[in-house]
């Protein structure tokens, strides 16, 4: 039976192509799109989410909108546009959605689905975590009944990508993913140190042009200004395939491997929004912030060429 | 000609082994011993300098004392006499030293060296960083004219040893590391990343029992406690050369491979003390800390057998 799974997402350029990579894998069932602020603002996001939705003809499939703020208000946002385009799709200037999201918020739509179906949804968690932690603060119980959590976020003892210490999804509601990691619901974390093995090459991408299915098509426009950026701030010639990447954790783990923890994420100072992972390498005698608090799972091997052919067939297939 | 070098220590168990180590090593003439709290407040780190030099014959090498507090004042100090015993010489008991502390602060002796060799003098710092900090506040051109500045310290891309996050030397004054960091002197950090590849087994302990030698009699003895801790707290049946394998980074550094970049310490939170070093592989668009500071070199590679060796080697010998 496939999974049932919630996509918070930002859309942005791999956010879109995670959504499509779900939708084209029959291993899970996408029954919803939460959306959040980061590659854009939430609003955007969520025309962006039932836009991409529309794209792929499956406007049965909820979207529910998500927090336009922090969990501690008054955090300034920061945006990615200078990463996805101000349209967060690669300034195509797409036509508006006619759809609409639902009534209930991002949070609450995940408390439902949660209590609907206790221990068979999966949320995949592509932004900053604040929508997630909302529904765990919201709900006491949601840790539990949610069957797990994978986030894309962190960057486990490599640099960031917002500055030398914090990756951009944990940098944009550092208390919420703290939340999130401390919860005590299953949790899978991939961060930049997997998800910048797994490169997009200008030859996939011309693949996908030449490719006649509807979503490489479609992606193979919107790359443009993804590519622009990863010249400019890495001077490569390919893209992070961050989204998709974490999109395939959800659907086969066996594409990565796994180191077991606690996680903590800072919240002040130079380095708020660095994750640290506590190996457990050595007992501390003393009490740490790290003592007796729920494990997470985070990635830290991942089959790079395995991912990126998975993620081209399925996107290439019509 | 040999290296001029001030060790700025706070025996400490593999304090006293760097000691003897570097007095045993003709590459460098140690021109000091200064002290700082750390393995030991810095009254007792004063009374062990002065009572090493006496087990070692060399009286003629003057001690300068240093602070008591940390640079910003305080904070509580953290004395790691869970790990080198009471007397942070292994619990021996021995007999208060007949010699006295020069006159100078640890800080103002840096900075009378440096003076007065431009460009000729290393400080192998063994502590926390208290007293080097002091010296580049107190005299600007400090910076410039030491030689270099070797430190102990940092944890890069692996988990502290105070807590998942912070190495204990930075931890005790994350400050006074930060000043030190961003000083623009040429500053070589050796940190946990290391120091922890490179371990002295029991093995080698009992050759030092066995030896002649008058530095692996005394060191064969206090090591007790140092194992003790490294079996509870690590599991392991042997101790870490932390500050020897700083020593060695002085007189060899080909015994090691650098990376070269700009490290800021973290100075509140829960990761308080943490050492992040920027790779340079991204090119951040907006200003980061990190933006514009000076370079470290920071240990990334040891060849541990050959520092092992040249450790045992140089404490055997009379």
């Amino acid at each position: 039976m496939a999974r049932k799974i919630i996509i918070d997402t930002d859309p942005g350029i791999d956010d879109a192509m995670a959504i499509f990579l779900a939708l084209q894998s029959p291993e899970v069932e996408v029954i919803g799109l939460t959306t959040i602020y980061g590659n854009v603002y939430t609003s955007l996001a969520t025309r962006n989410a039932l836009h991409l939705l529309e794209v792929a003809g499956r406007t049965d499939i909820p979207v529910a909108e998500g927090s336009h703020v922090t969990i501690t208000k008054g955090t300034k946002l920061r945006i990615a546009s200078f990463v996805h385009g101000a349209d967060g799709l690669g300034n195509q200037n797409f036509l508006p959605p006619s759809g609409k999201p639902i009534e209930l918020s991002a949070a609450a739509f995940m408390i439902e689905q949660a209590n609907q179906y206790p221990g068979e949804v999966t949320v995949v968690a592509l932004g900053p975590l604040t929508n997630v932690a909302l529904a765990i603060e919201e709900d006491p119980a949601f840790a539990e009944k949610i069957g797990q959590i994978v986030l894309l976020g962190g960057a486990f003892l490599v640099n960031g990508n917002v500055n030398p210490a914090a990756e951009a999804n944990i940098f944009g509601d550092p208390e919420a993913a703290d939340i999130v990691f401390t919860s005590g619901a299953d949790v899978v974390a991939v961060g930049l140190n997997v998800t910048h093995q797994v490169v997009l090459t200008e030859l996939d991408r011309a693949k996908l042009e030449q490719s006649n299915g509807k979503f490489a098509q479609y992606l193979s426009k919107i790359l443009d200004v993804y590519f622009a950026y990863h010249q400019e701030s890495y001077l490569m010639k390919g893209v992070y395939l961050h989204d998709p990447t974490a999109i395939l954790a959800a659907i086969d783990p066996s594409l990565m491997t796994f180191m077991e923890g606690v996680v903590r994420v800072q919240t002040s100072g130079i380095t708020r929004g660095l994750t640290i992972l506590y190996n457990r390498q050595k007992r501390f005698g003393e009490y740490t912030e790290w003592t007796d608090k729920p494990t997470s799972k985070v990635a830290v091997t991942v089959d790079a060429p395995a991912v990126v052919k998975l993620v081209m067939d399925r996107l290439m297939e019509s």
